[in-house]
């Protein structure tokens, strides 16, 4: 049986290209680059090209950081209890303002930090999905040592306005991060047309391999190290760098920011397709209007067919998709996003992500499409409340 | 011109046979394992058997865990951070026992703490280099937290009492971590036999690869995680896990495991063969007794020879060595660990690190004798102070 992956929000393929641009590093450049032989030496030219290819993706400026590290939790976790070192359990500033939208790695960061007296606002989406300038500013005060909203949700692709919300951080003199892991290669992101001062991205999102990952560092700001030792990263984070996963994760960006027409012409219109008929059917919504979202993301709620069964019943035919993130796939709970969006208790157990890539082909979605038609006459048909 | 790896305690070459284990996770086998689908299910047999490569590699018991993180970097700073958090922020256990001879993912962690209000005594060497159970008993008091010592020394090899270091911390009712990163595959590592509550090693060190490695916890501890977030890891460290990584080390593990007693015998008759030959030198010291050493490291200082210079003599032929740590190789800063054990001050810039592996052939340490023996000559007659 072919498979057709439709998931590609929790992780993705890595692209032949990147694969072979790690190939090098285990078996013959294999030197630790901090070592002073021709080993370590050797290595270092290709970290230079990683880093240039990640400044270029997302248009840094040459005076500000990019870290290196093993994932966007990392990420997300280092400027959170970064923050906490260098101004929440210092200062007067005692308070972080993010929403209830958040990446697990984003909530589960903050609450521990509740248990150590910090003050966090969770702030709503209103009901499509979205957090608005004008919310941020409304909570924000001179109190608040950090804001951080998700530039693309992950459940339902929804792109939250960031140039207004930064423009509000701006203004106010306050922190602003964003989780951009599902944004790399989906939209532009420009650090220089957006001004965030934090920036977390995972290249298991953008067809790079798990395990490497990077923030980036608005020039000037302090965060202190979540990972201490070592002088790598110029003292960010500590440990030996990772040198295939960062030439991968270099070559990944490359390939996502150049696919970016590709992917805004072409998946989008799949996706569309997709979408488009899965609207044909009555009692079917779609959280979020698509411009709005990522162009490869559409969250349906198919009142009569829970999720789980829906994506049983896709993956009997090879099928992959999901009932939201991949990080609580296994708890069965009701979507947060539904909740968050007002949706009733019965539509939050009915969400499907289906999530394409630019290796996602129109006979995939075809196959899809009527695989999908089948279950949902189907399941209808077996459920007790429909 | 042949090249002759000789610094294998920095990091090493990842075995053609972990290479080819981790190839399917990156095109292939690509899902997310918290993924409900097939993509997902496919690939938890070989995270269920690569637990159980790294279960059986350090004699673990079932219901202890094993974390897989990102680097020892990333272990070390979870013990440290997560006794800060549930013990020494908050009890009257407001103390940690540590020695000068700690990798920097230790001491700086350690000074970082410090700054928090947290008290560290930071252990001398005895003359041998070694930390005796004794001077641990002697500081130890109901006030500590956490007793940490490395296992095997990075500069040096050489193997600290451990056995006796773990009875006195349960003697004591107090916490015991060991950074294991140099002991994998060289010394066997039971935490049955030496039952430790925390150990961090990392695949890099033990032909793995870069970007992965692992914390062990034994069963009943409690400790904060460091990365909050998903579920993974039960919790202990979440963030999506790194599947090829992950397979890679479980196999590397049983690699070394296995290749334990031809370490033993013949990467150690190797290193012996080239001790002799240093020692054959007048005004050549070998730092610590070989027998209390790994296998594969032997850390000389040559009176008149600048480290560096030696280094860079031996790169030219095609020889990688060291002069130490190489986290802070490019610092040019004396070696702590010769200073720690009273070396004078010219000593402390001599010391040459070289450090074998189980790829290490007969005829690379013939050339490098020959090398070594020339390099001596030479340096001595350009030194001003010989």
């Amino acid at each position: 049986m072919e498979r057709i992956y439709l998931d590609n929000n929790a992780t993705t393929l890595v692209d032949p290209a990147v694969r072979e641009a790690m190939d090098p590093f285990y078996c013959h450049m294999y030197g630790n680059p901090n070592s002073l032989h021709s080993f370590g030496i050797e290595v270092r030219p290709y970290l230079h090209r990683a880093m240039e290819q990640l400044y270029r993706g997302i248009e840094a400026d040459d005076e500000d950081d990019i870290i290196i590290n093993s994932c966007a939790t990392e990420g997300n976790n280092t400027v959170i209890m970064g923050m906490y070192f260098s101004l929440l359990k210092e200062t007067r500033k005692k308070r972080i303002v993010t929403t209830q939208l958040e990446h697990p790695s984003i909530r589960e960061a903050c609450r521990f930090l509740e248990a150590q007296g910090v003050k966090v606002t969770y702030l709503a989406p209103n009901r499509d999905g979205l957090i608005t300038a004008e919310m941020v500013a409304e909570v924000v005060s001179d109190k608040t040592a950090l804001v951080s909203v998700m530039w693309a949700n992950n459940e339902t692709g929804l792109i939250q306005p960031m140039k207004e919300i930064s423009d509000v951080c701006r203004e106010r003199g306050v922190y602003l991060h964003t989780d951009a892991v599902q944004t790399i290669g989906k939209v532009k992101v420009s650090v220089k047309e957006v001004p965030v001062d934090f920036l977390t991205f995972s290249a298991h999102k953008f067809h790079g391999p798990k395990g490497v990952g990077g923030l980036y560092l608005r020039k000037g700001v302090v965060l202190p190290p979540l990972l201490h030792g070592g002088e790598q990263m110029g003292g960010h984070r500590a440990g030996t760098v990772d040198v295939a996963g960062m030439v991968a994760m270099g070559k990944a960006m490359e390939l996502a920011v150049s696919a970016l027409e590709y992917e805004n012409r072409e998946v989008r219109r799949l996706r569309d397709k997709l979408e488009d008929a899965l609207l044909q059917h009555k009692d079917v919504m779609v959280v979020g209007d698509r411009n709005l979202r990522t162009p490869n993301t559409v969250y349906v709620s198919i009142r009569g067919v829970e999720g789980e069964a829906m994506i049983w019943d896709l993956n009997q035919h090879g099928i992959a998709a999901s009932t939201g993130s991949a990080c609580a796939s296994e708890s069965l709970e009701a979507s947060p996003i539904l909740t968050a969006i007002g949706a009733d208790r019965e539509l939050a157990h009915t969400g499907v992500r289906l999530s394409l890539s630019r290796f996602t082909t129109e006979t995939e979605i075809d196959f899809t499409i009527g695989v999908i038609d089948k279950a949902i006459v189907r399941l209808r048909q077996l459920s007790t409340s429909y």
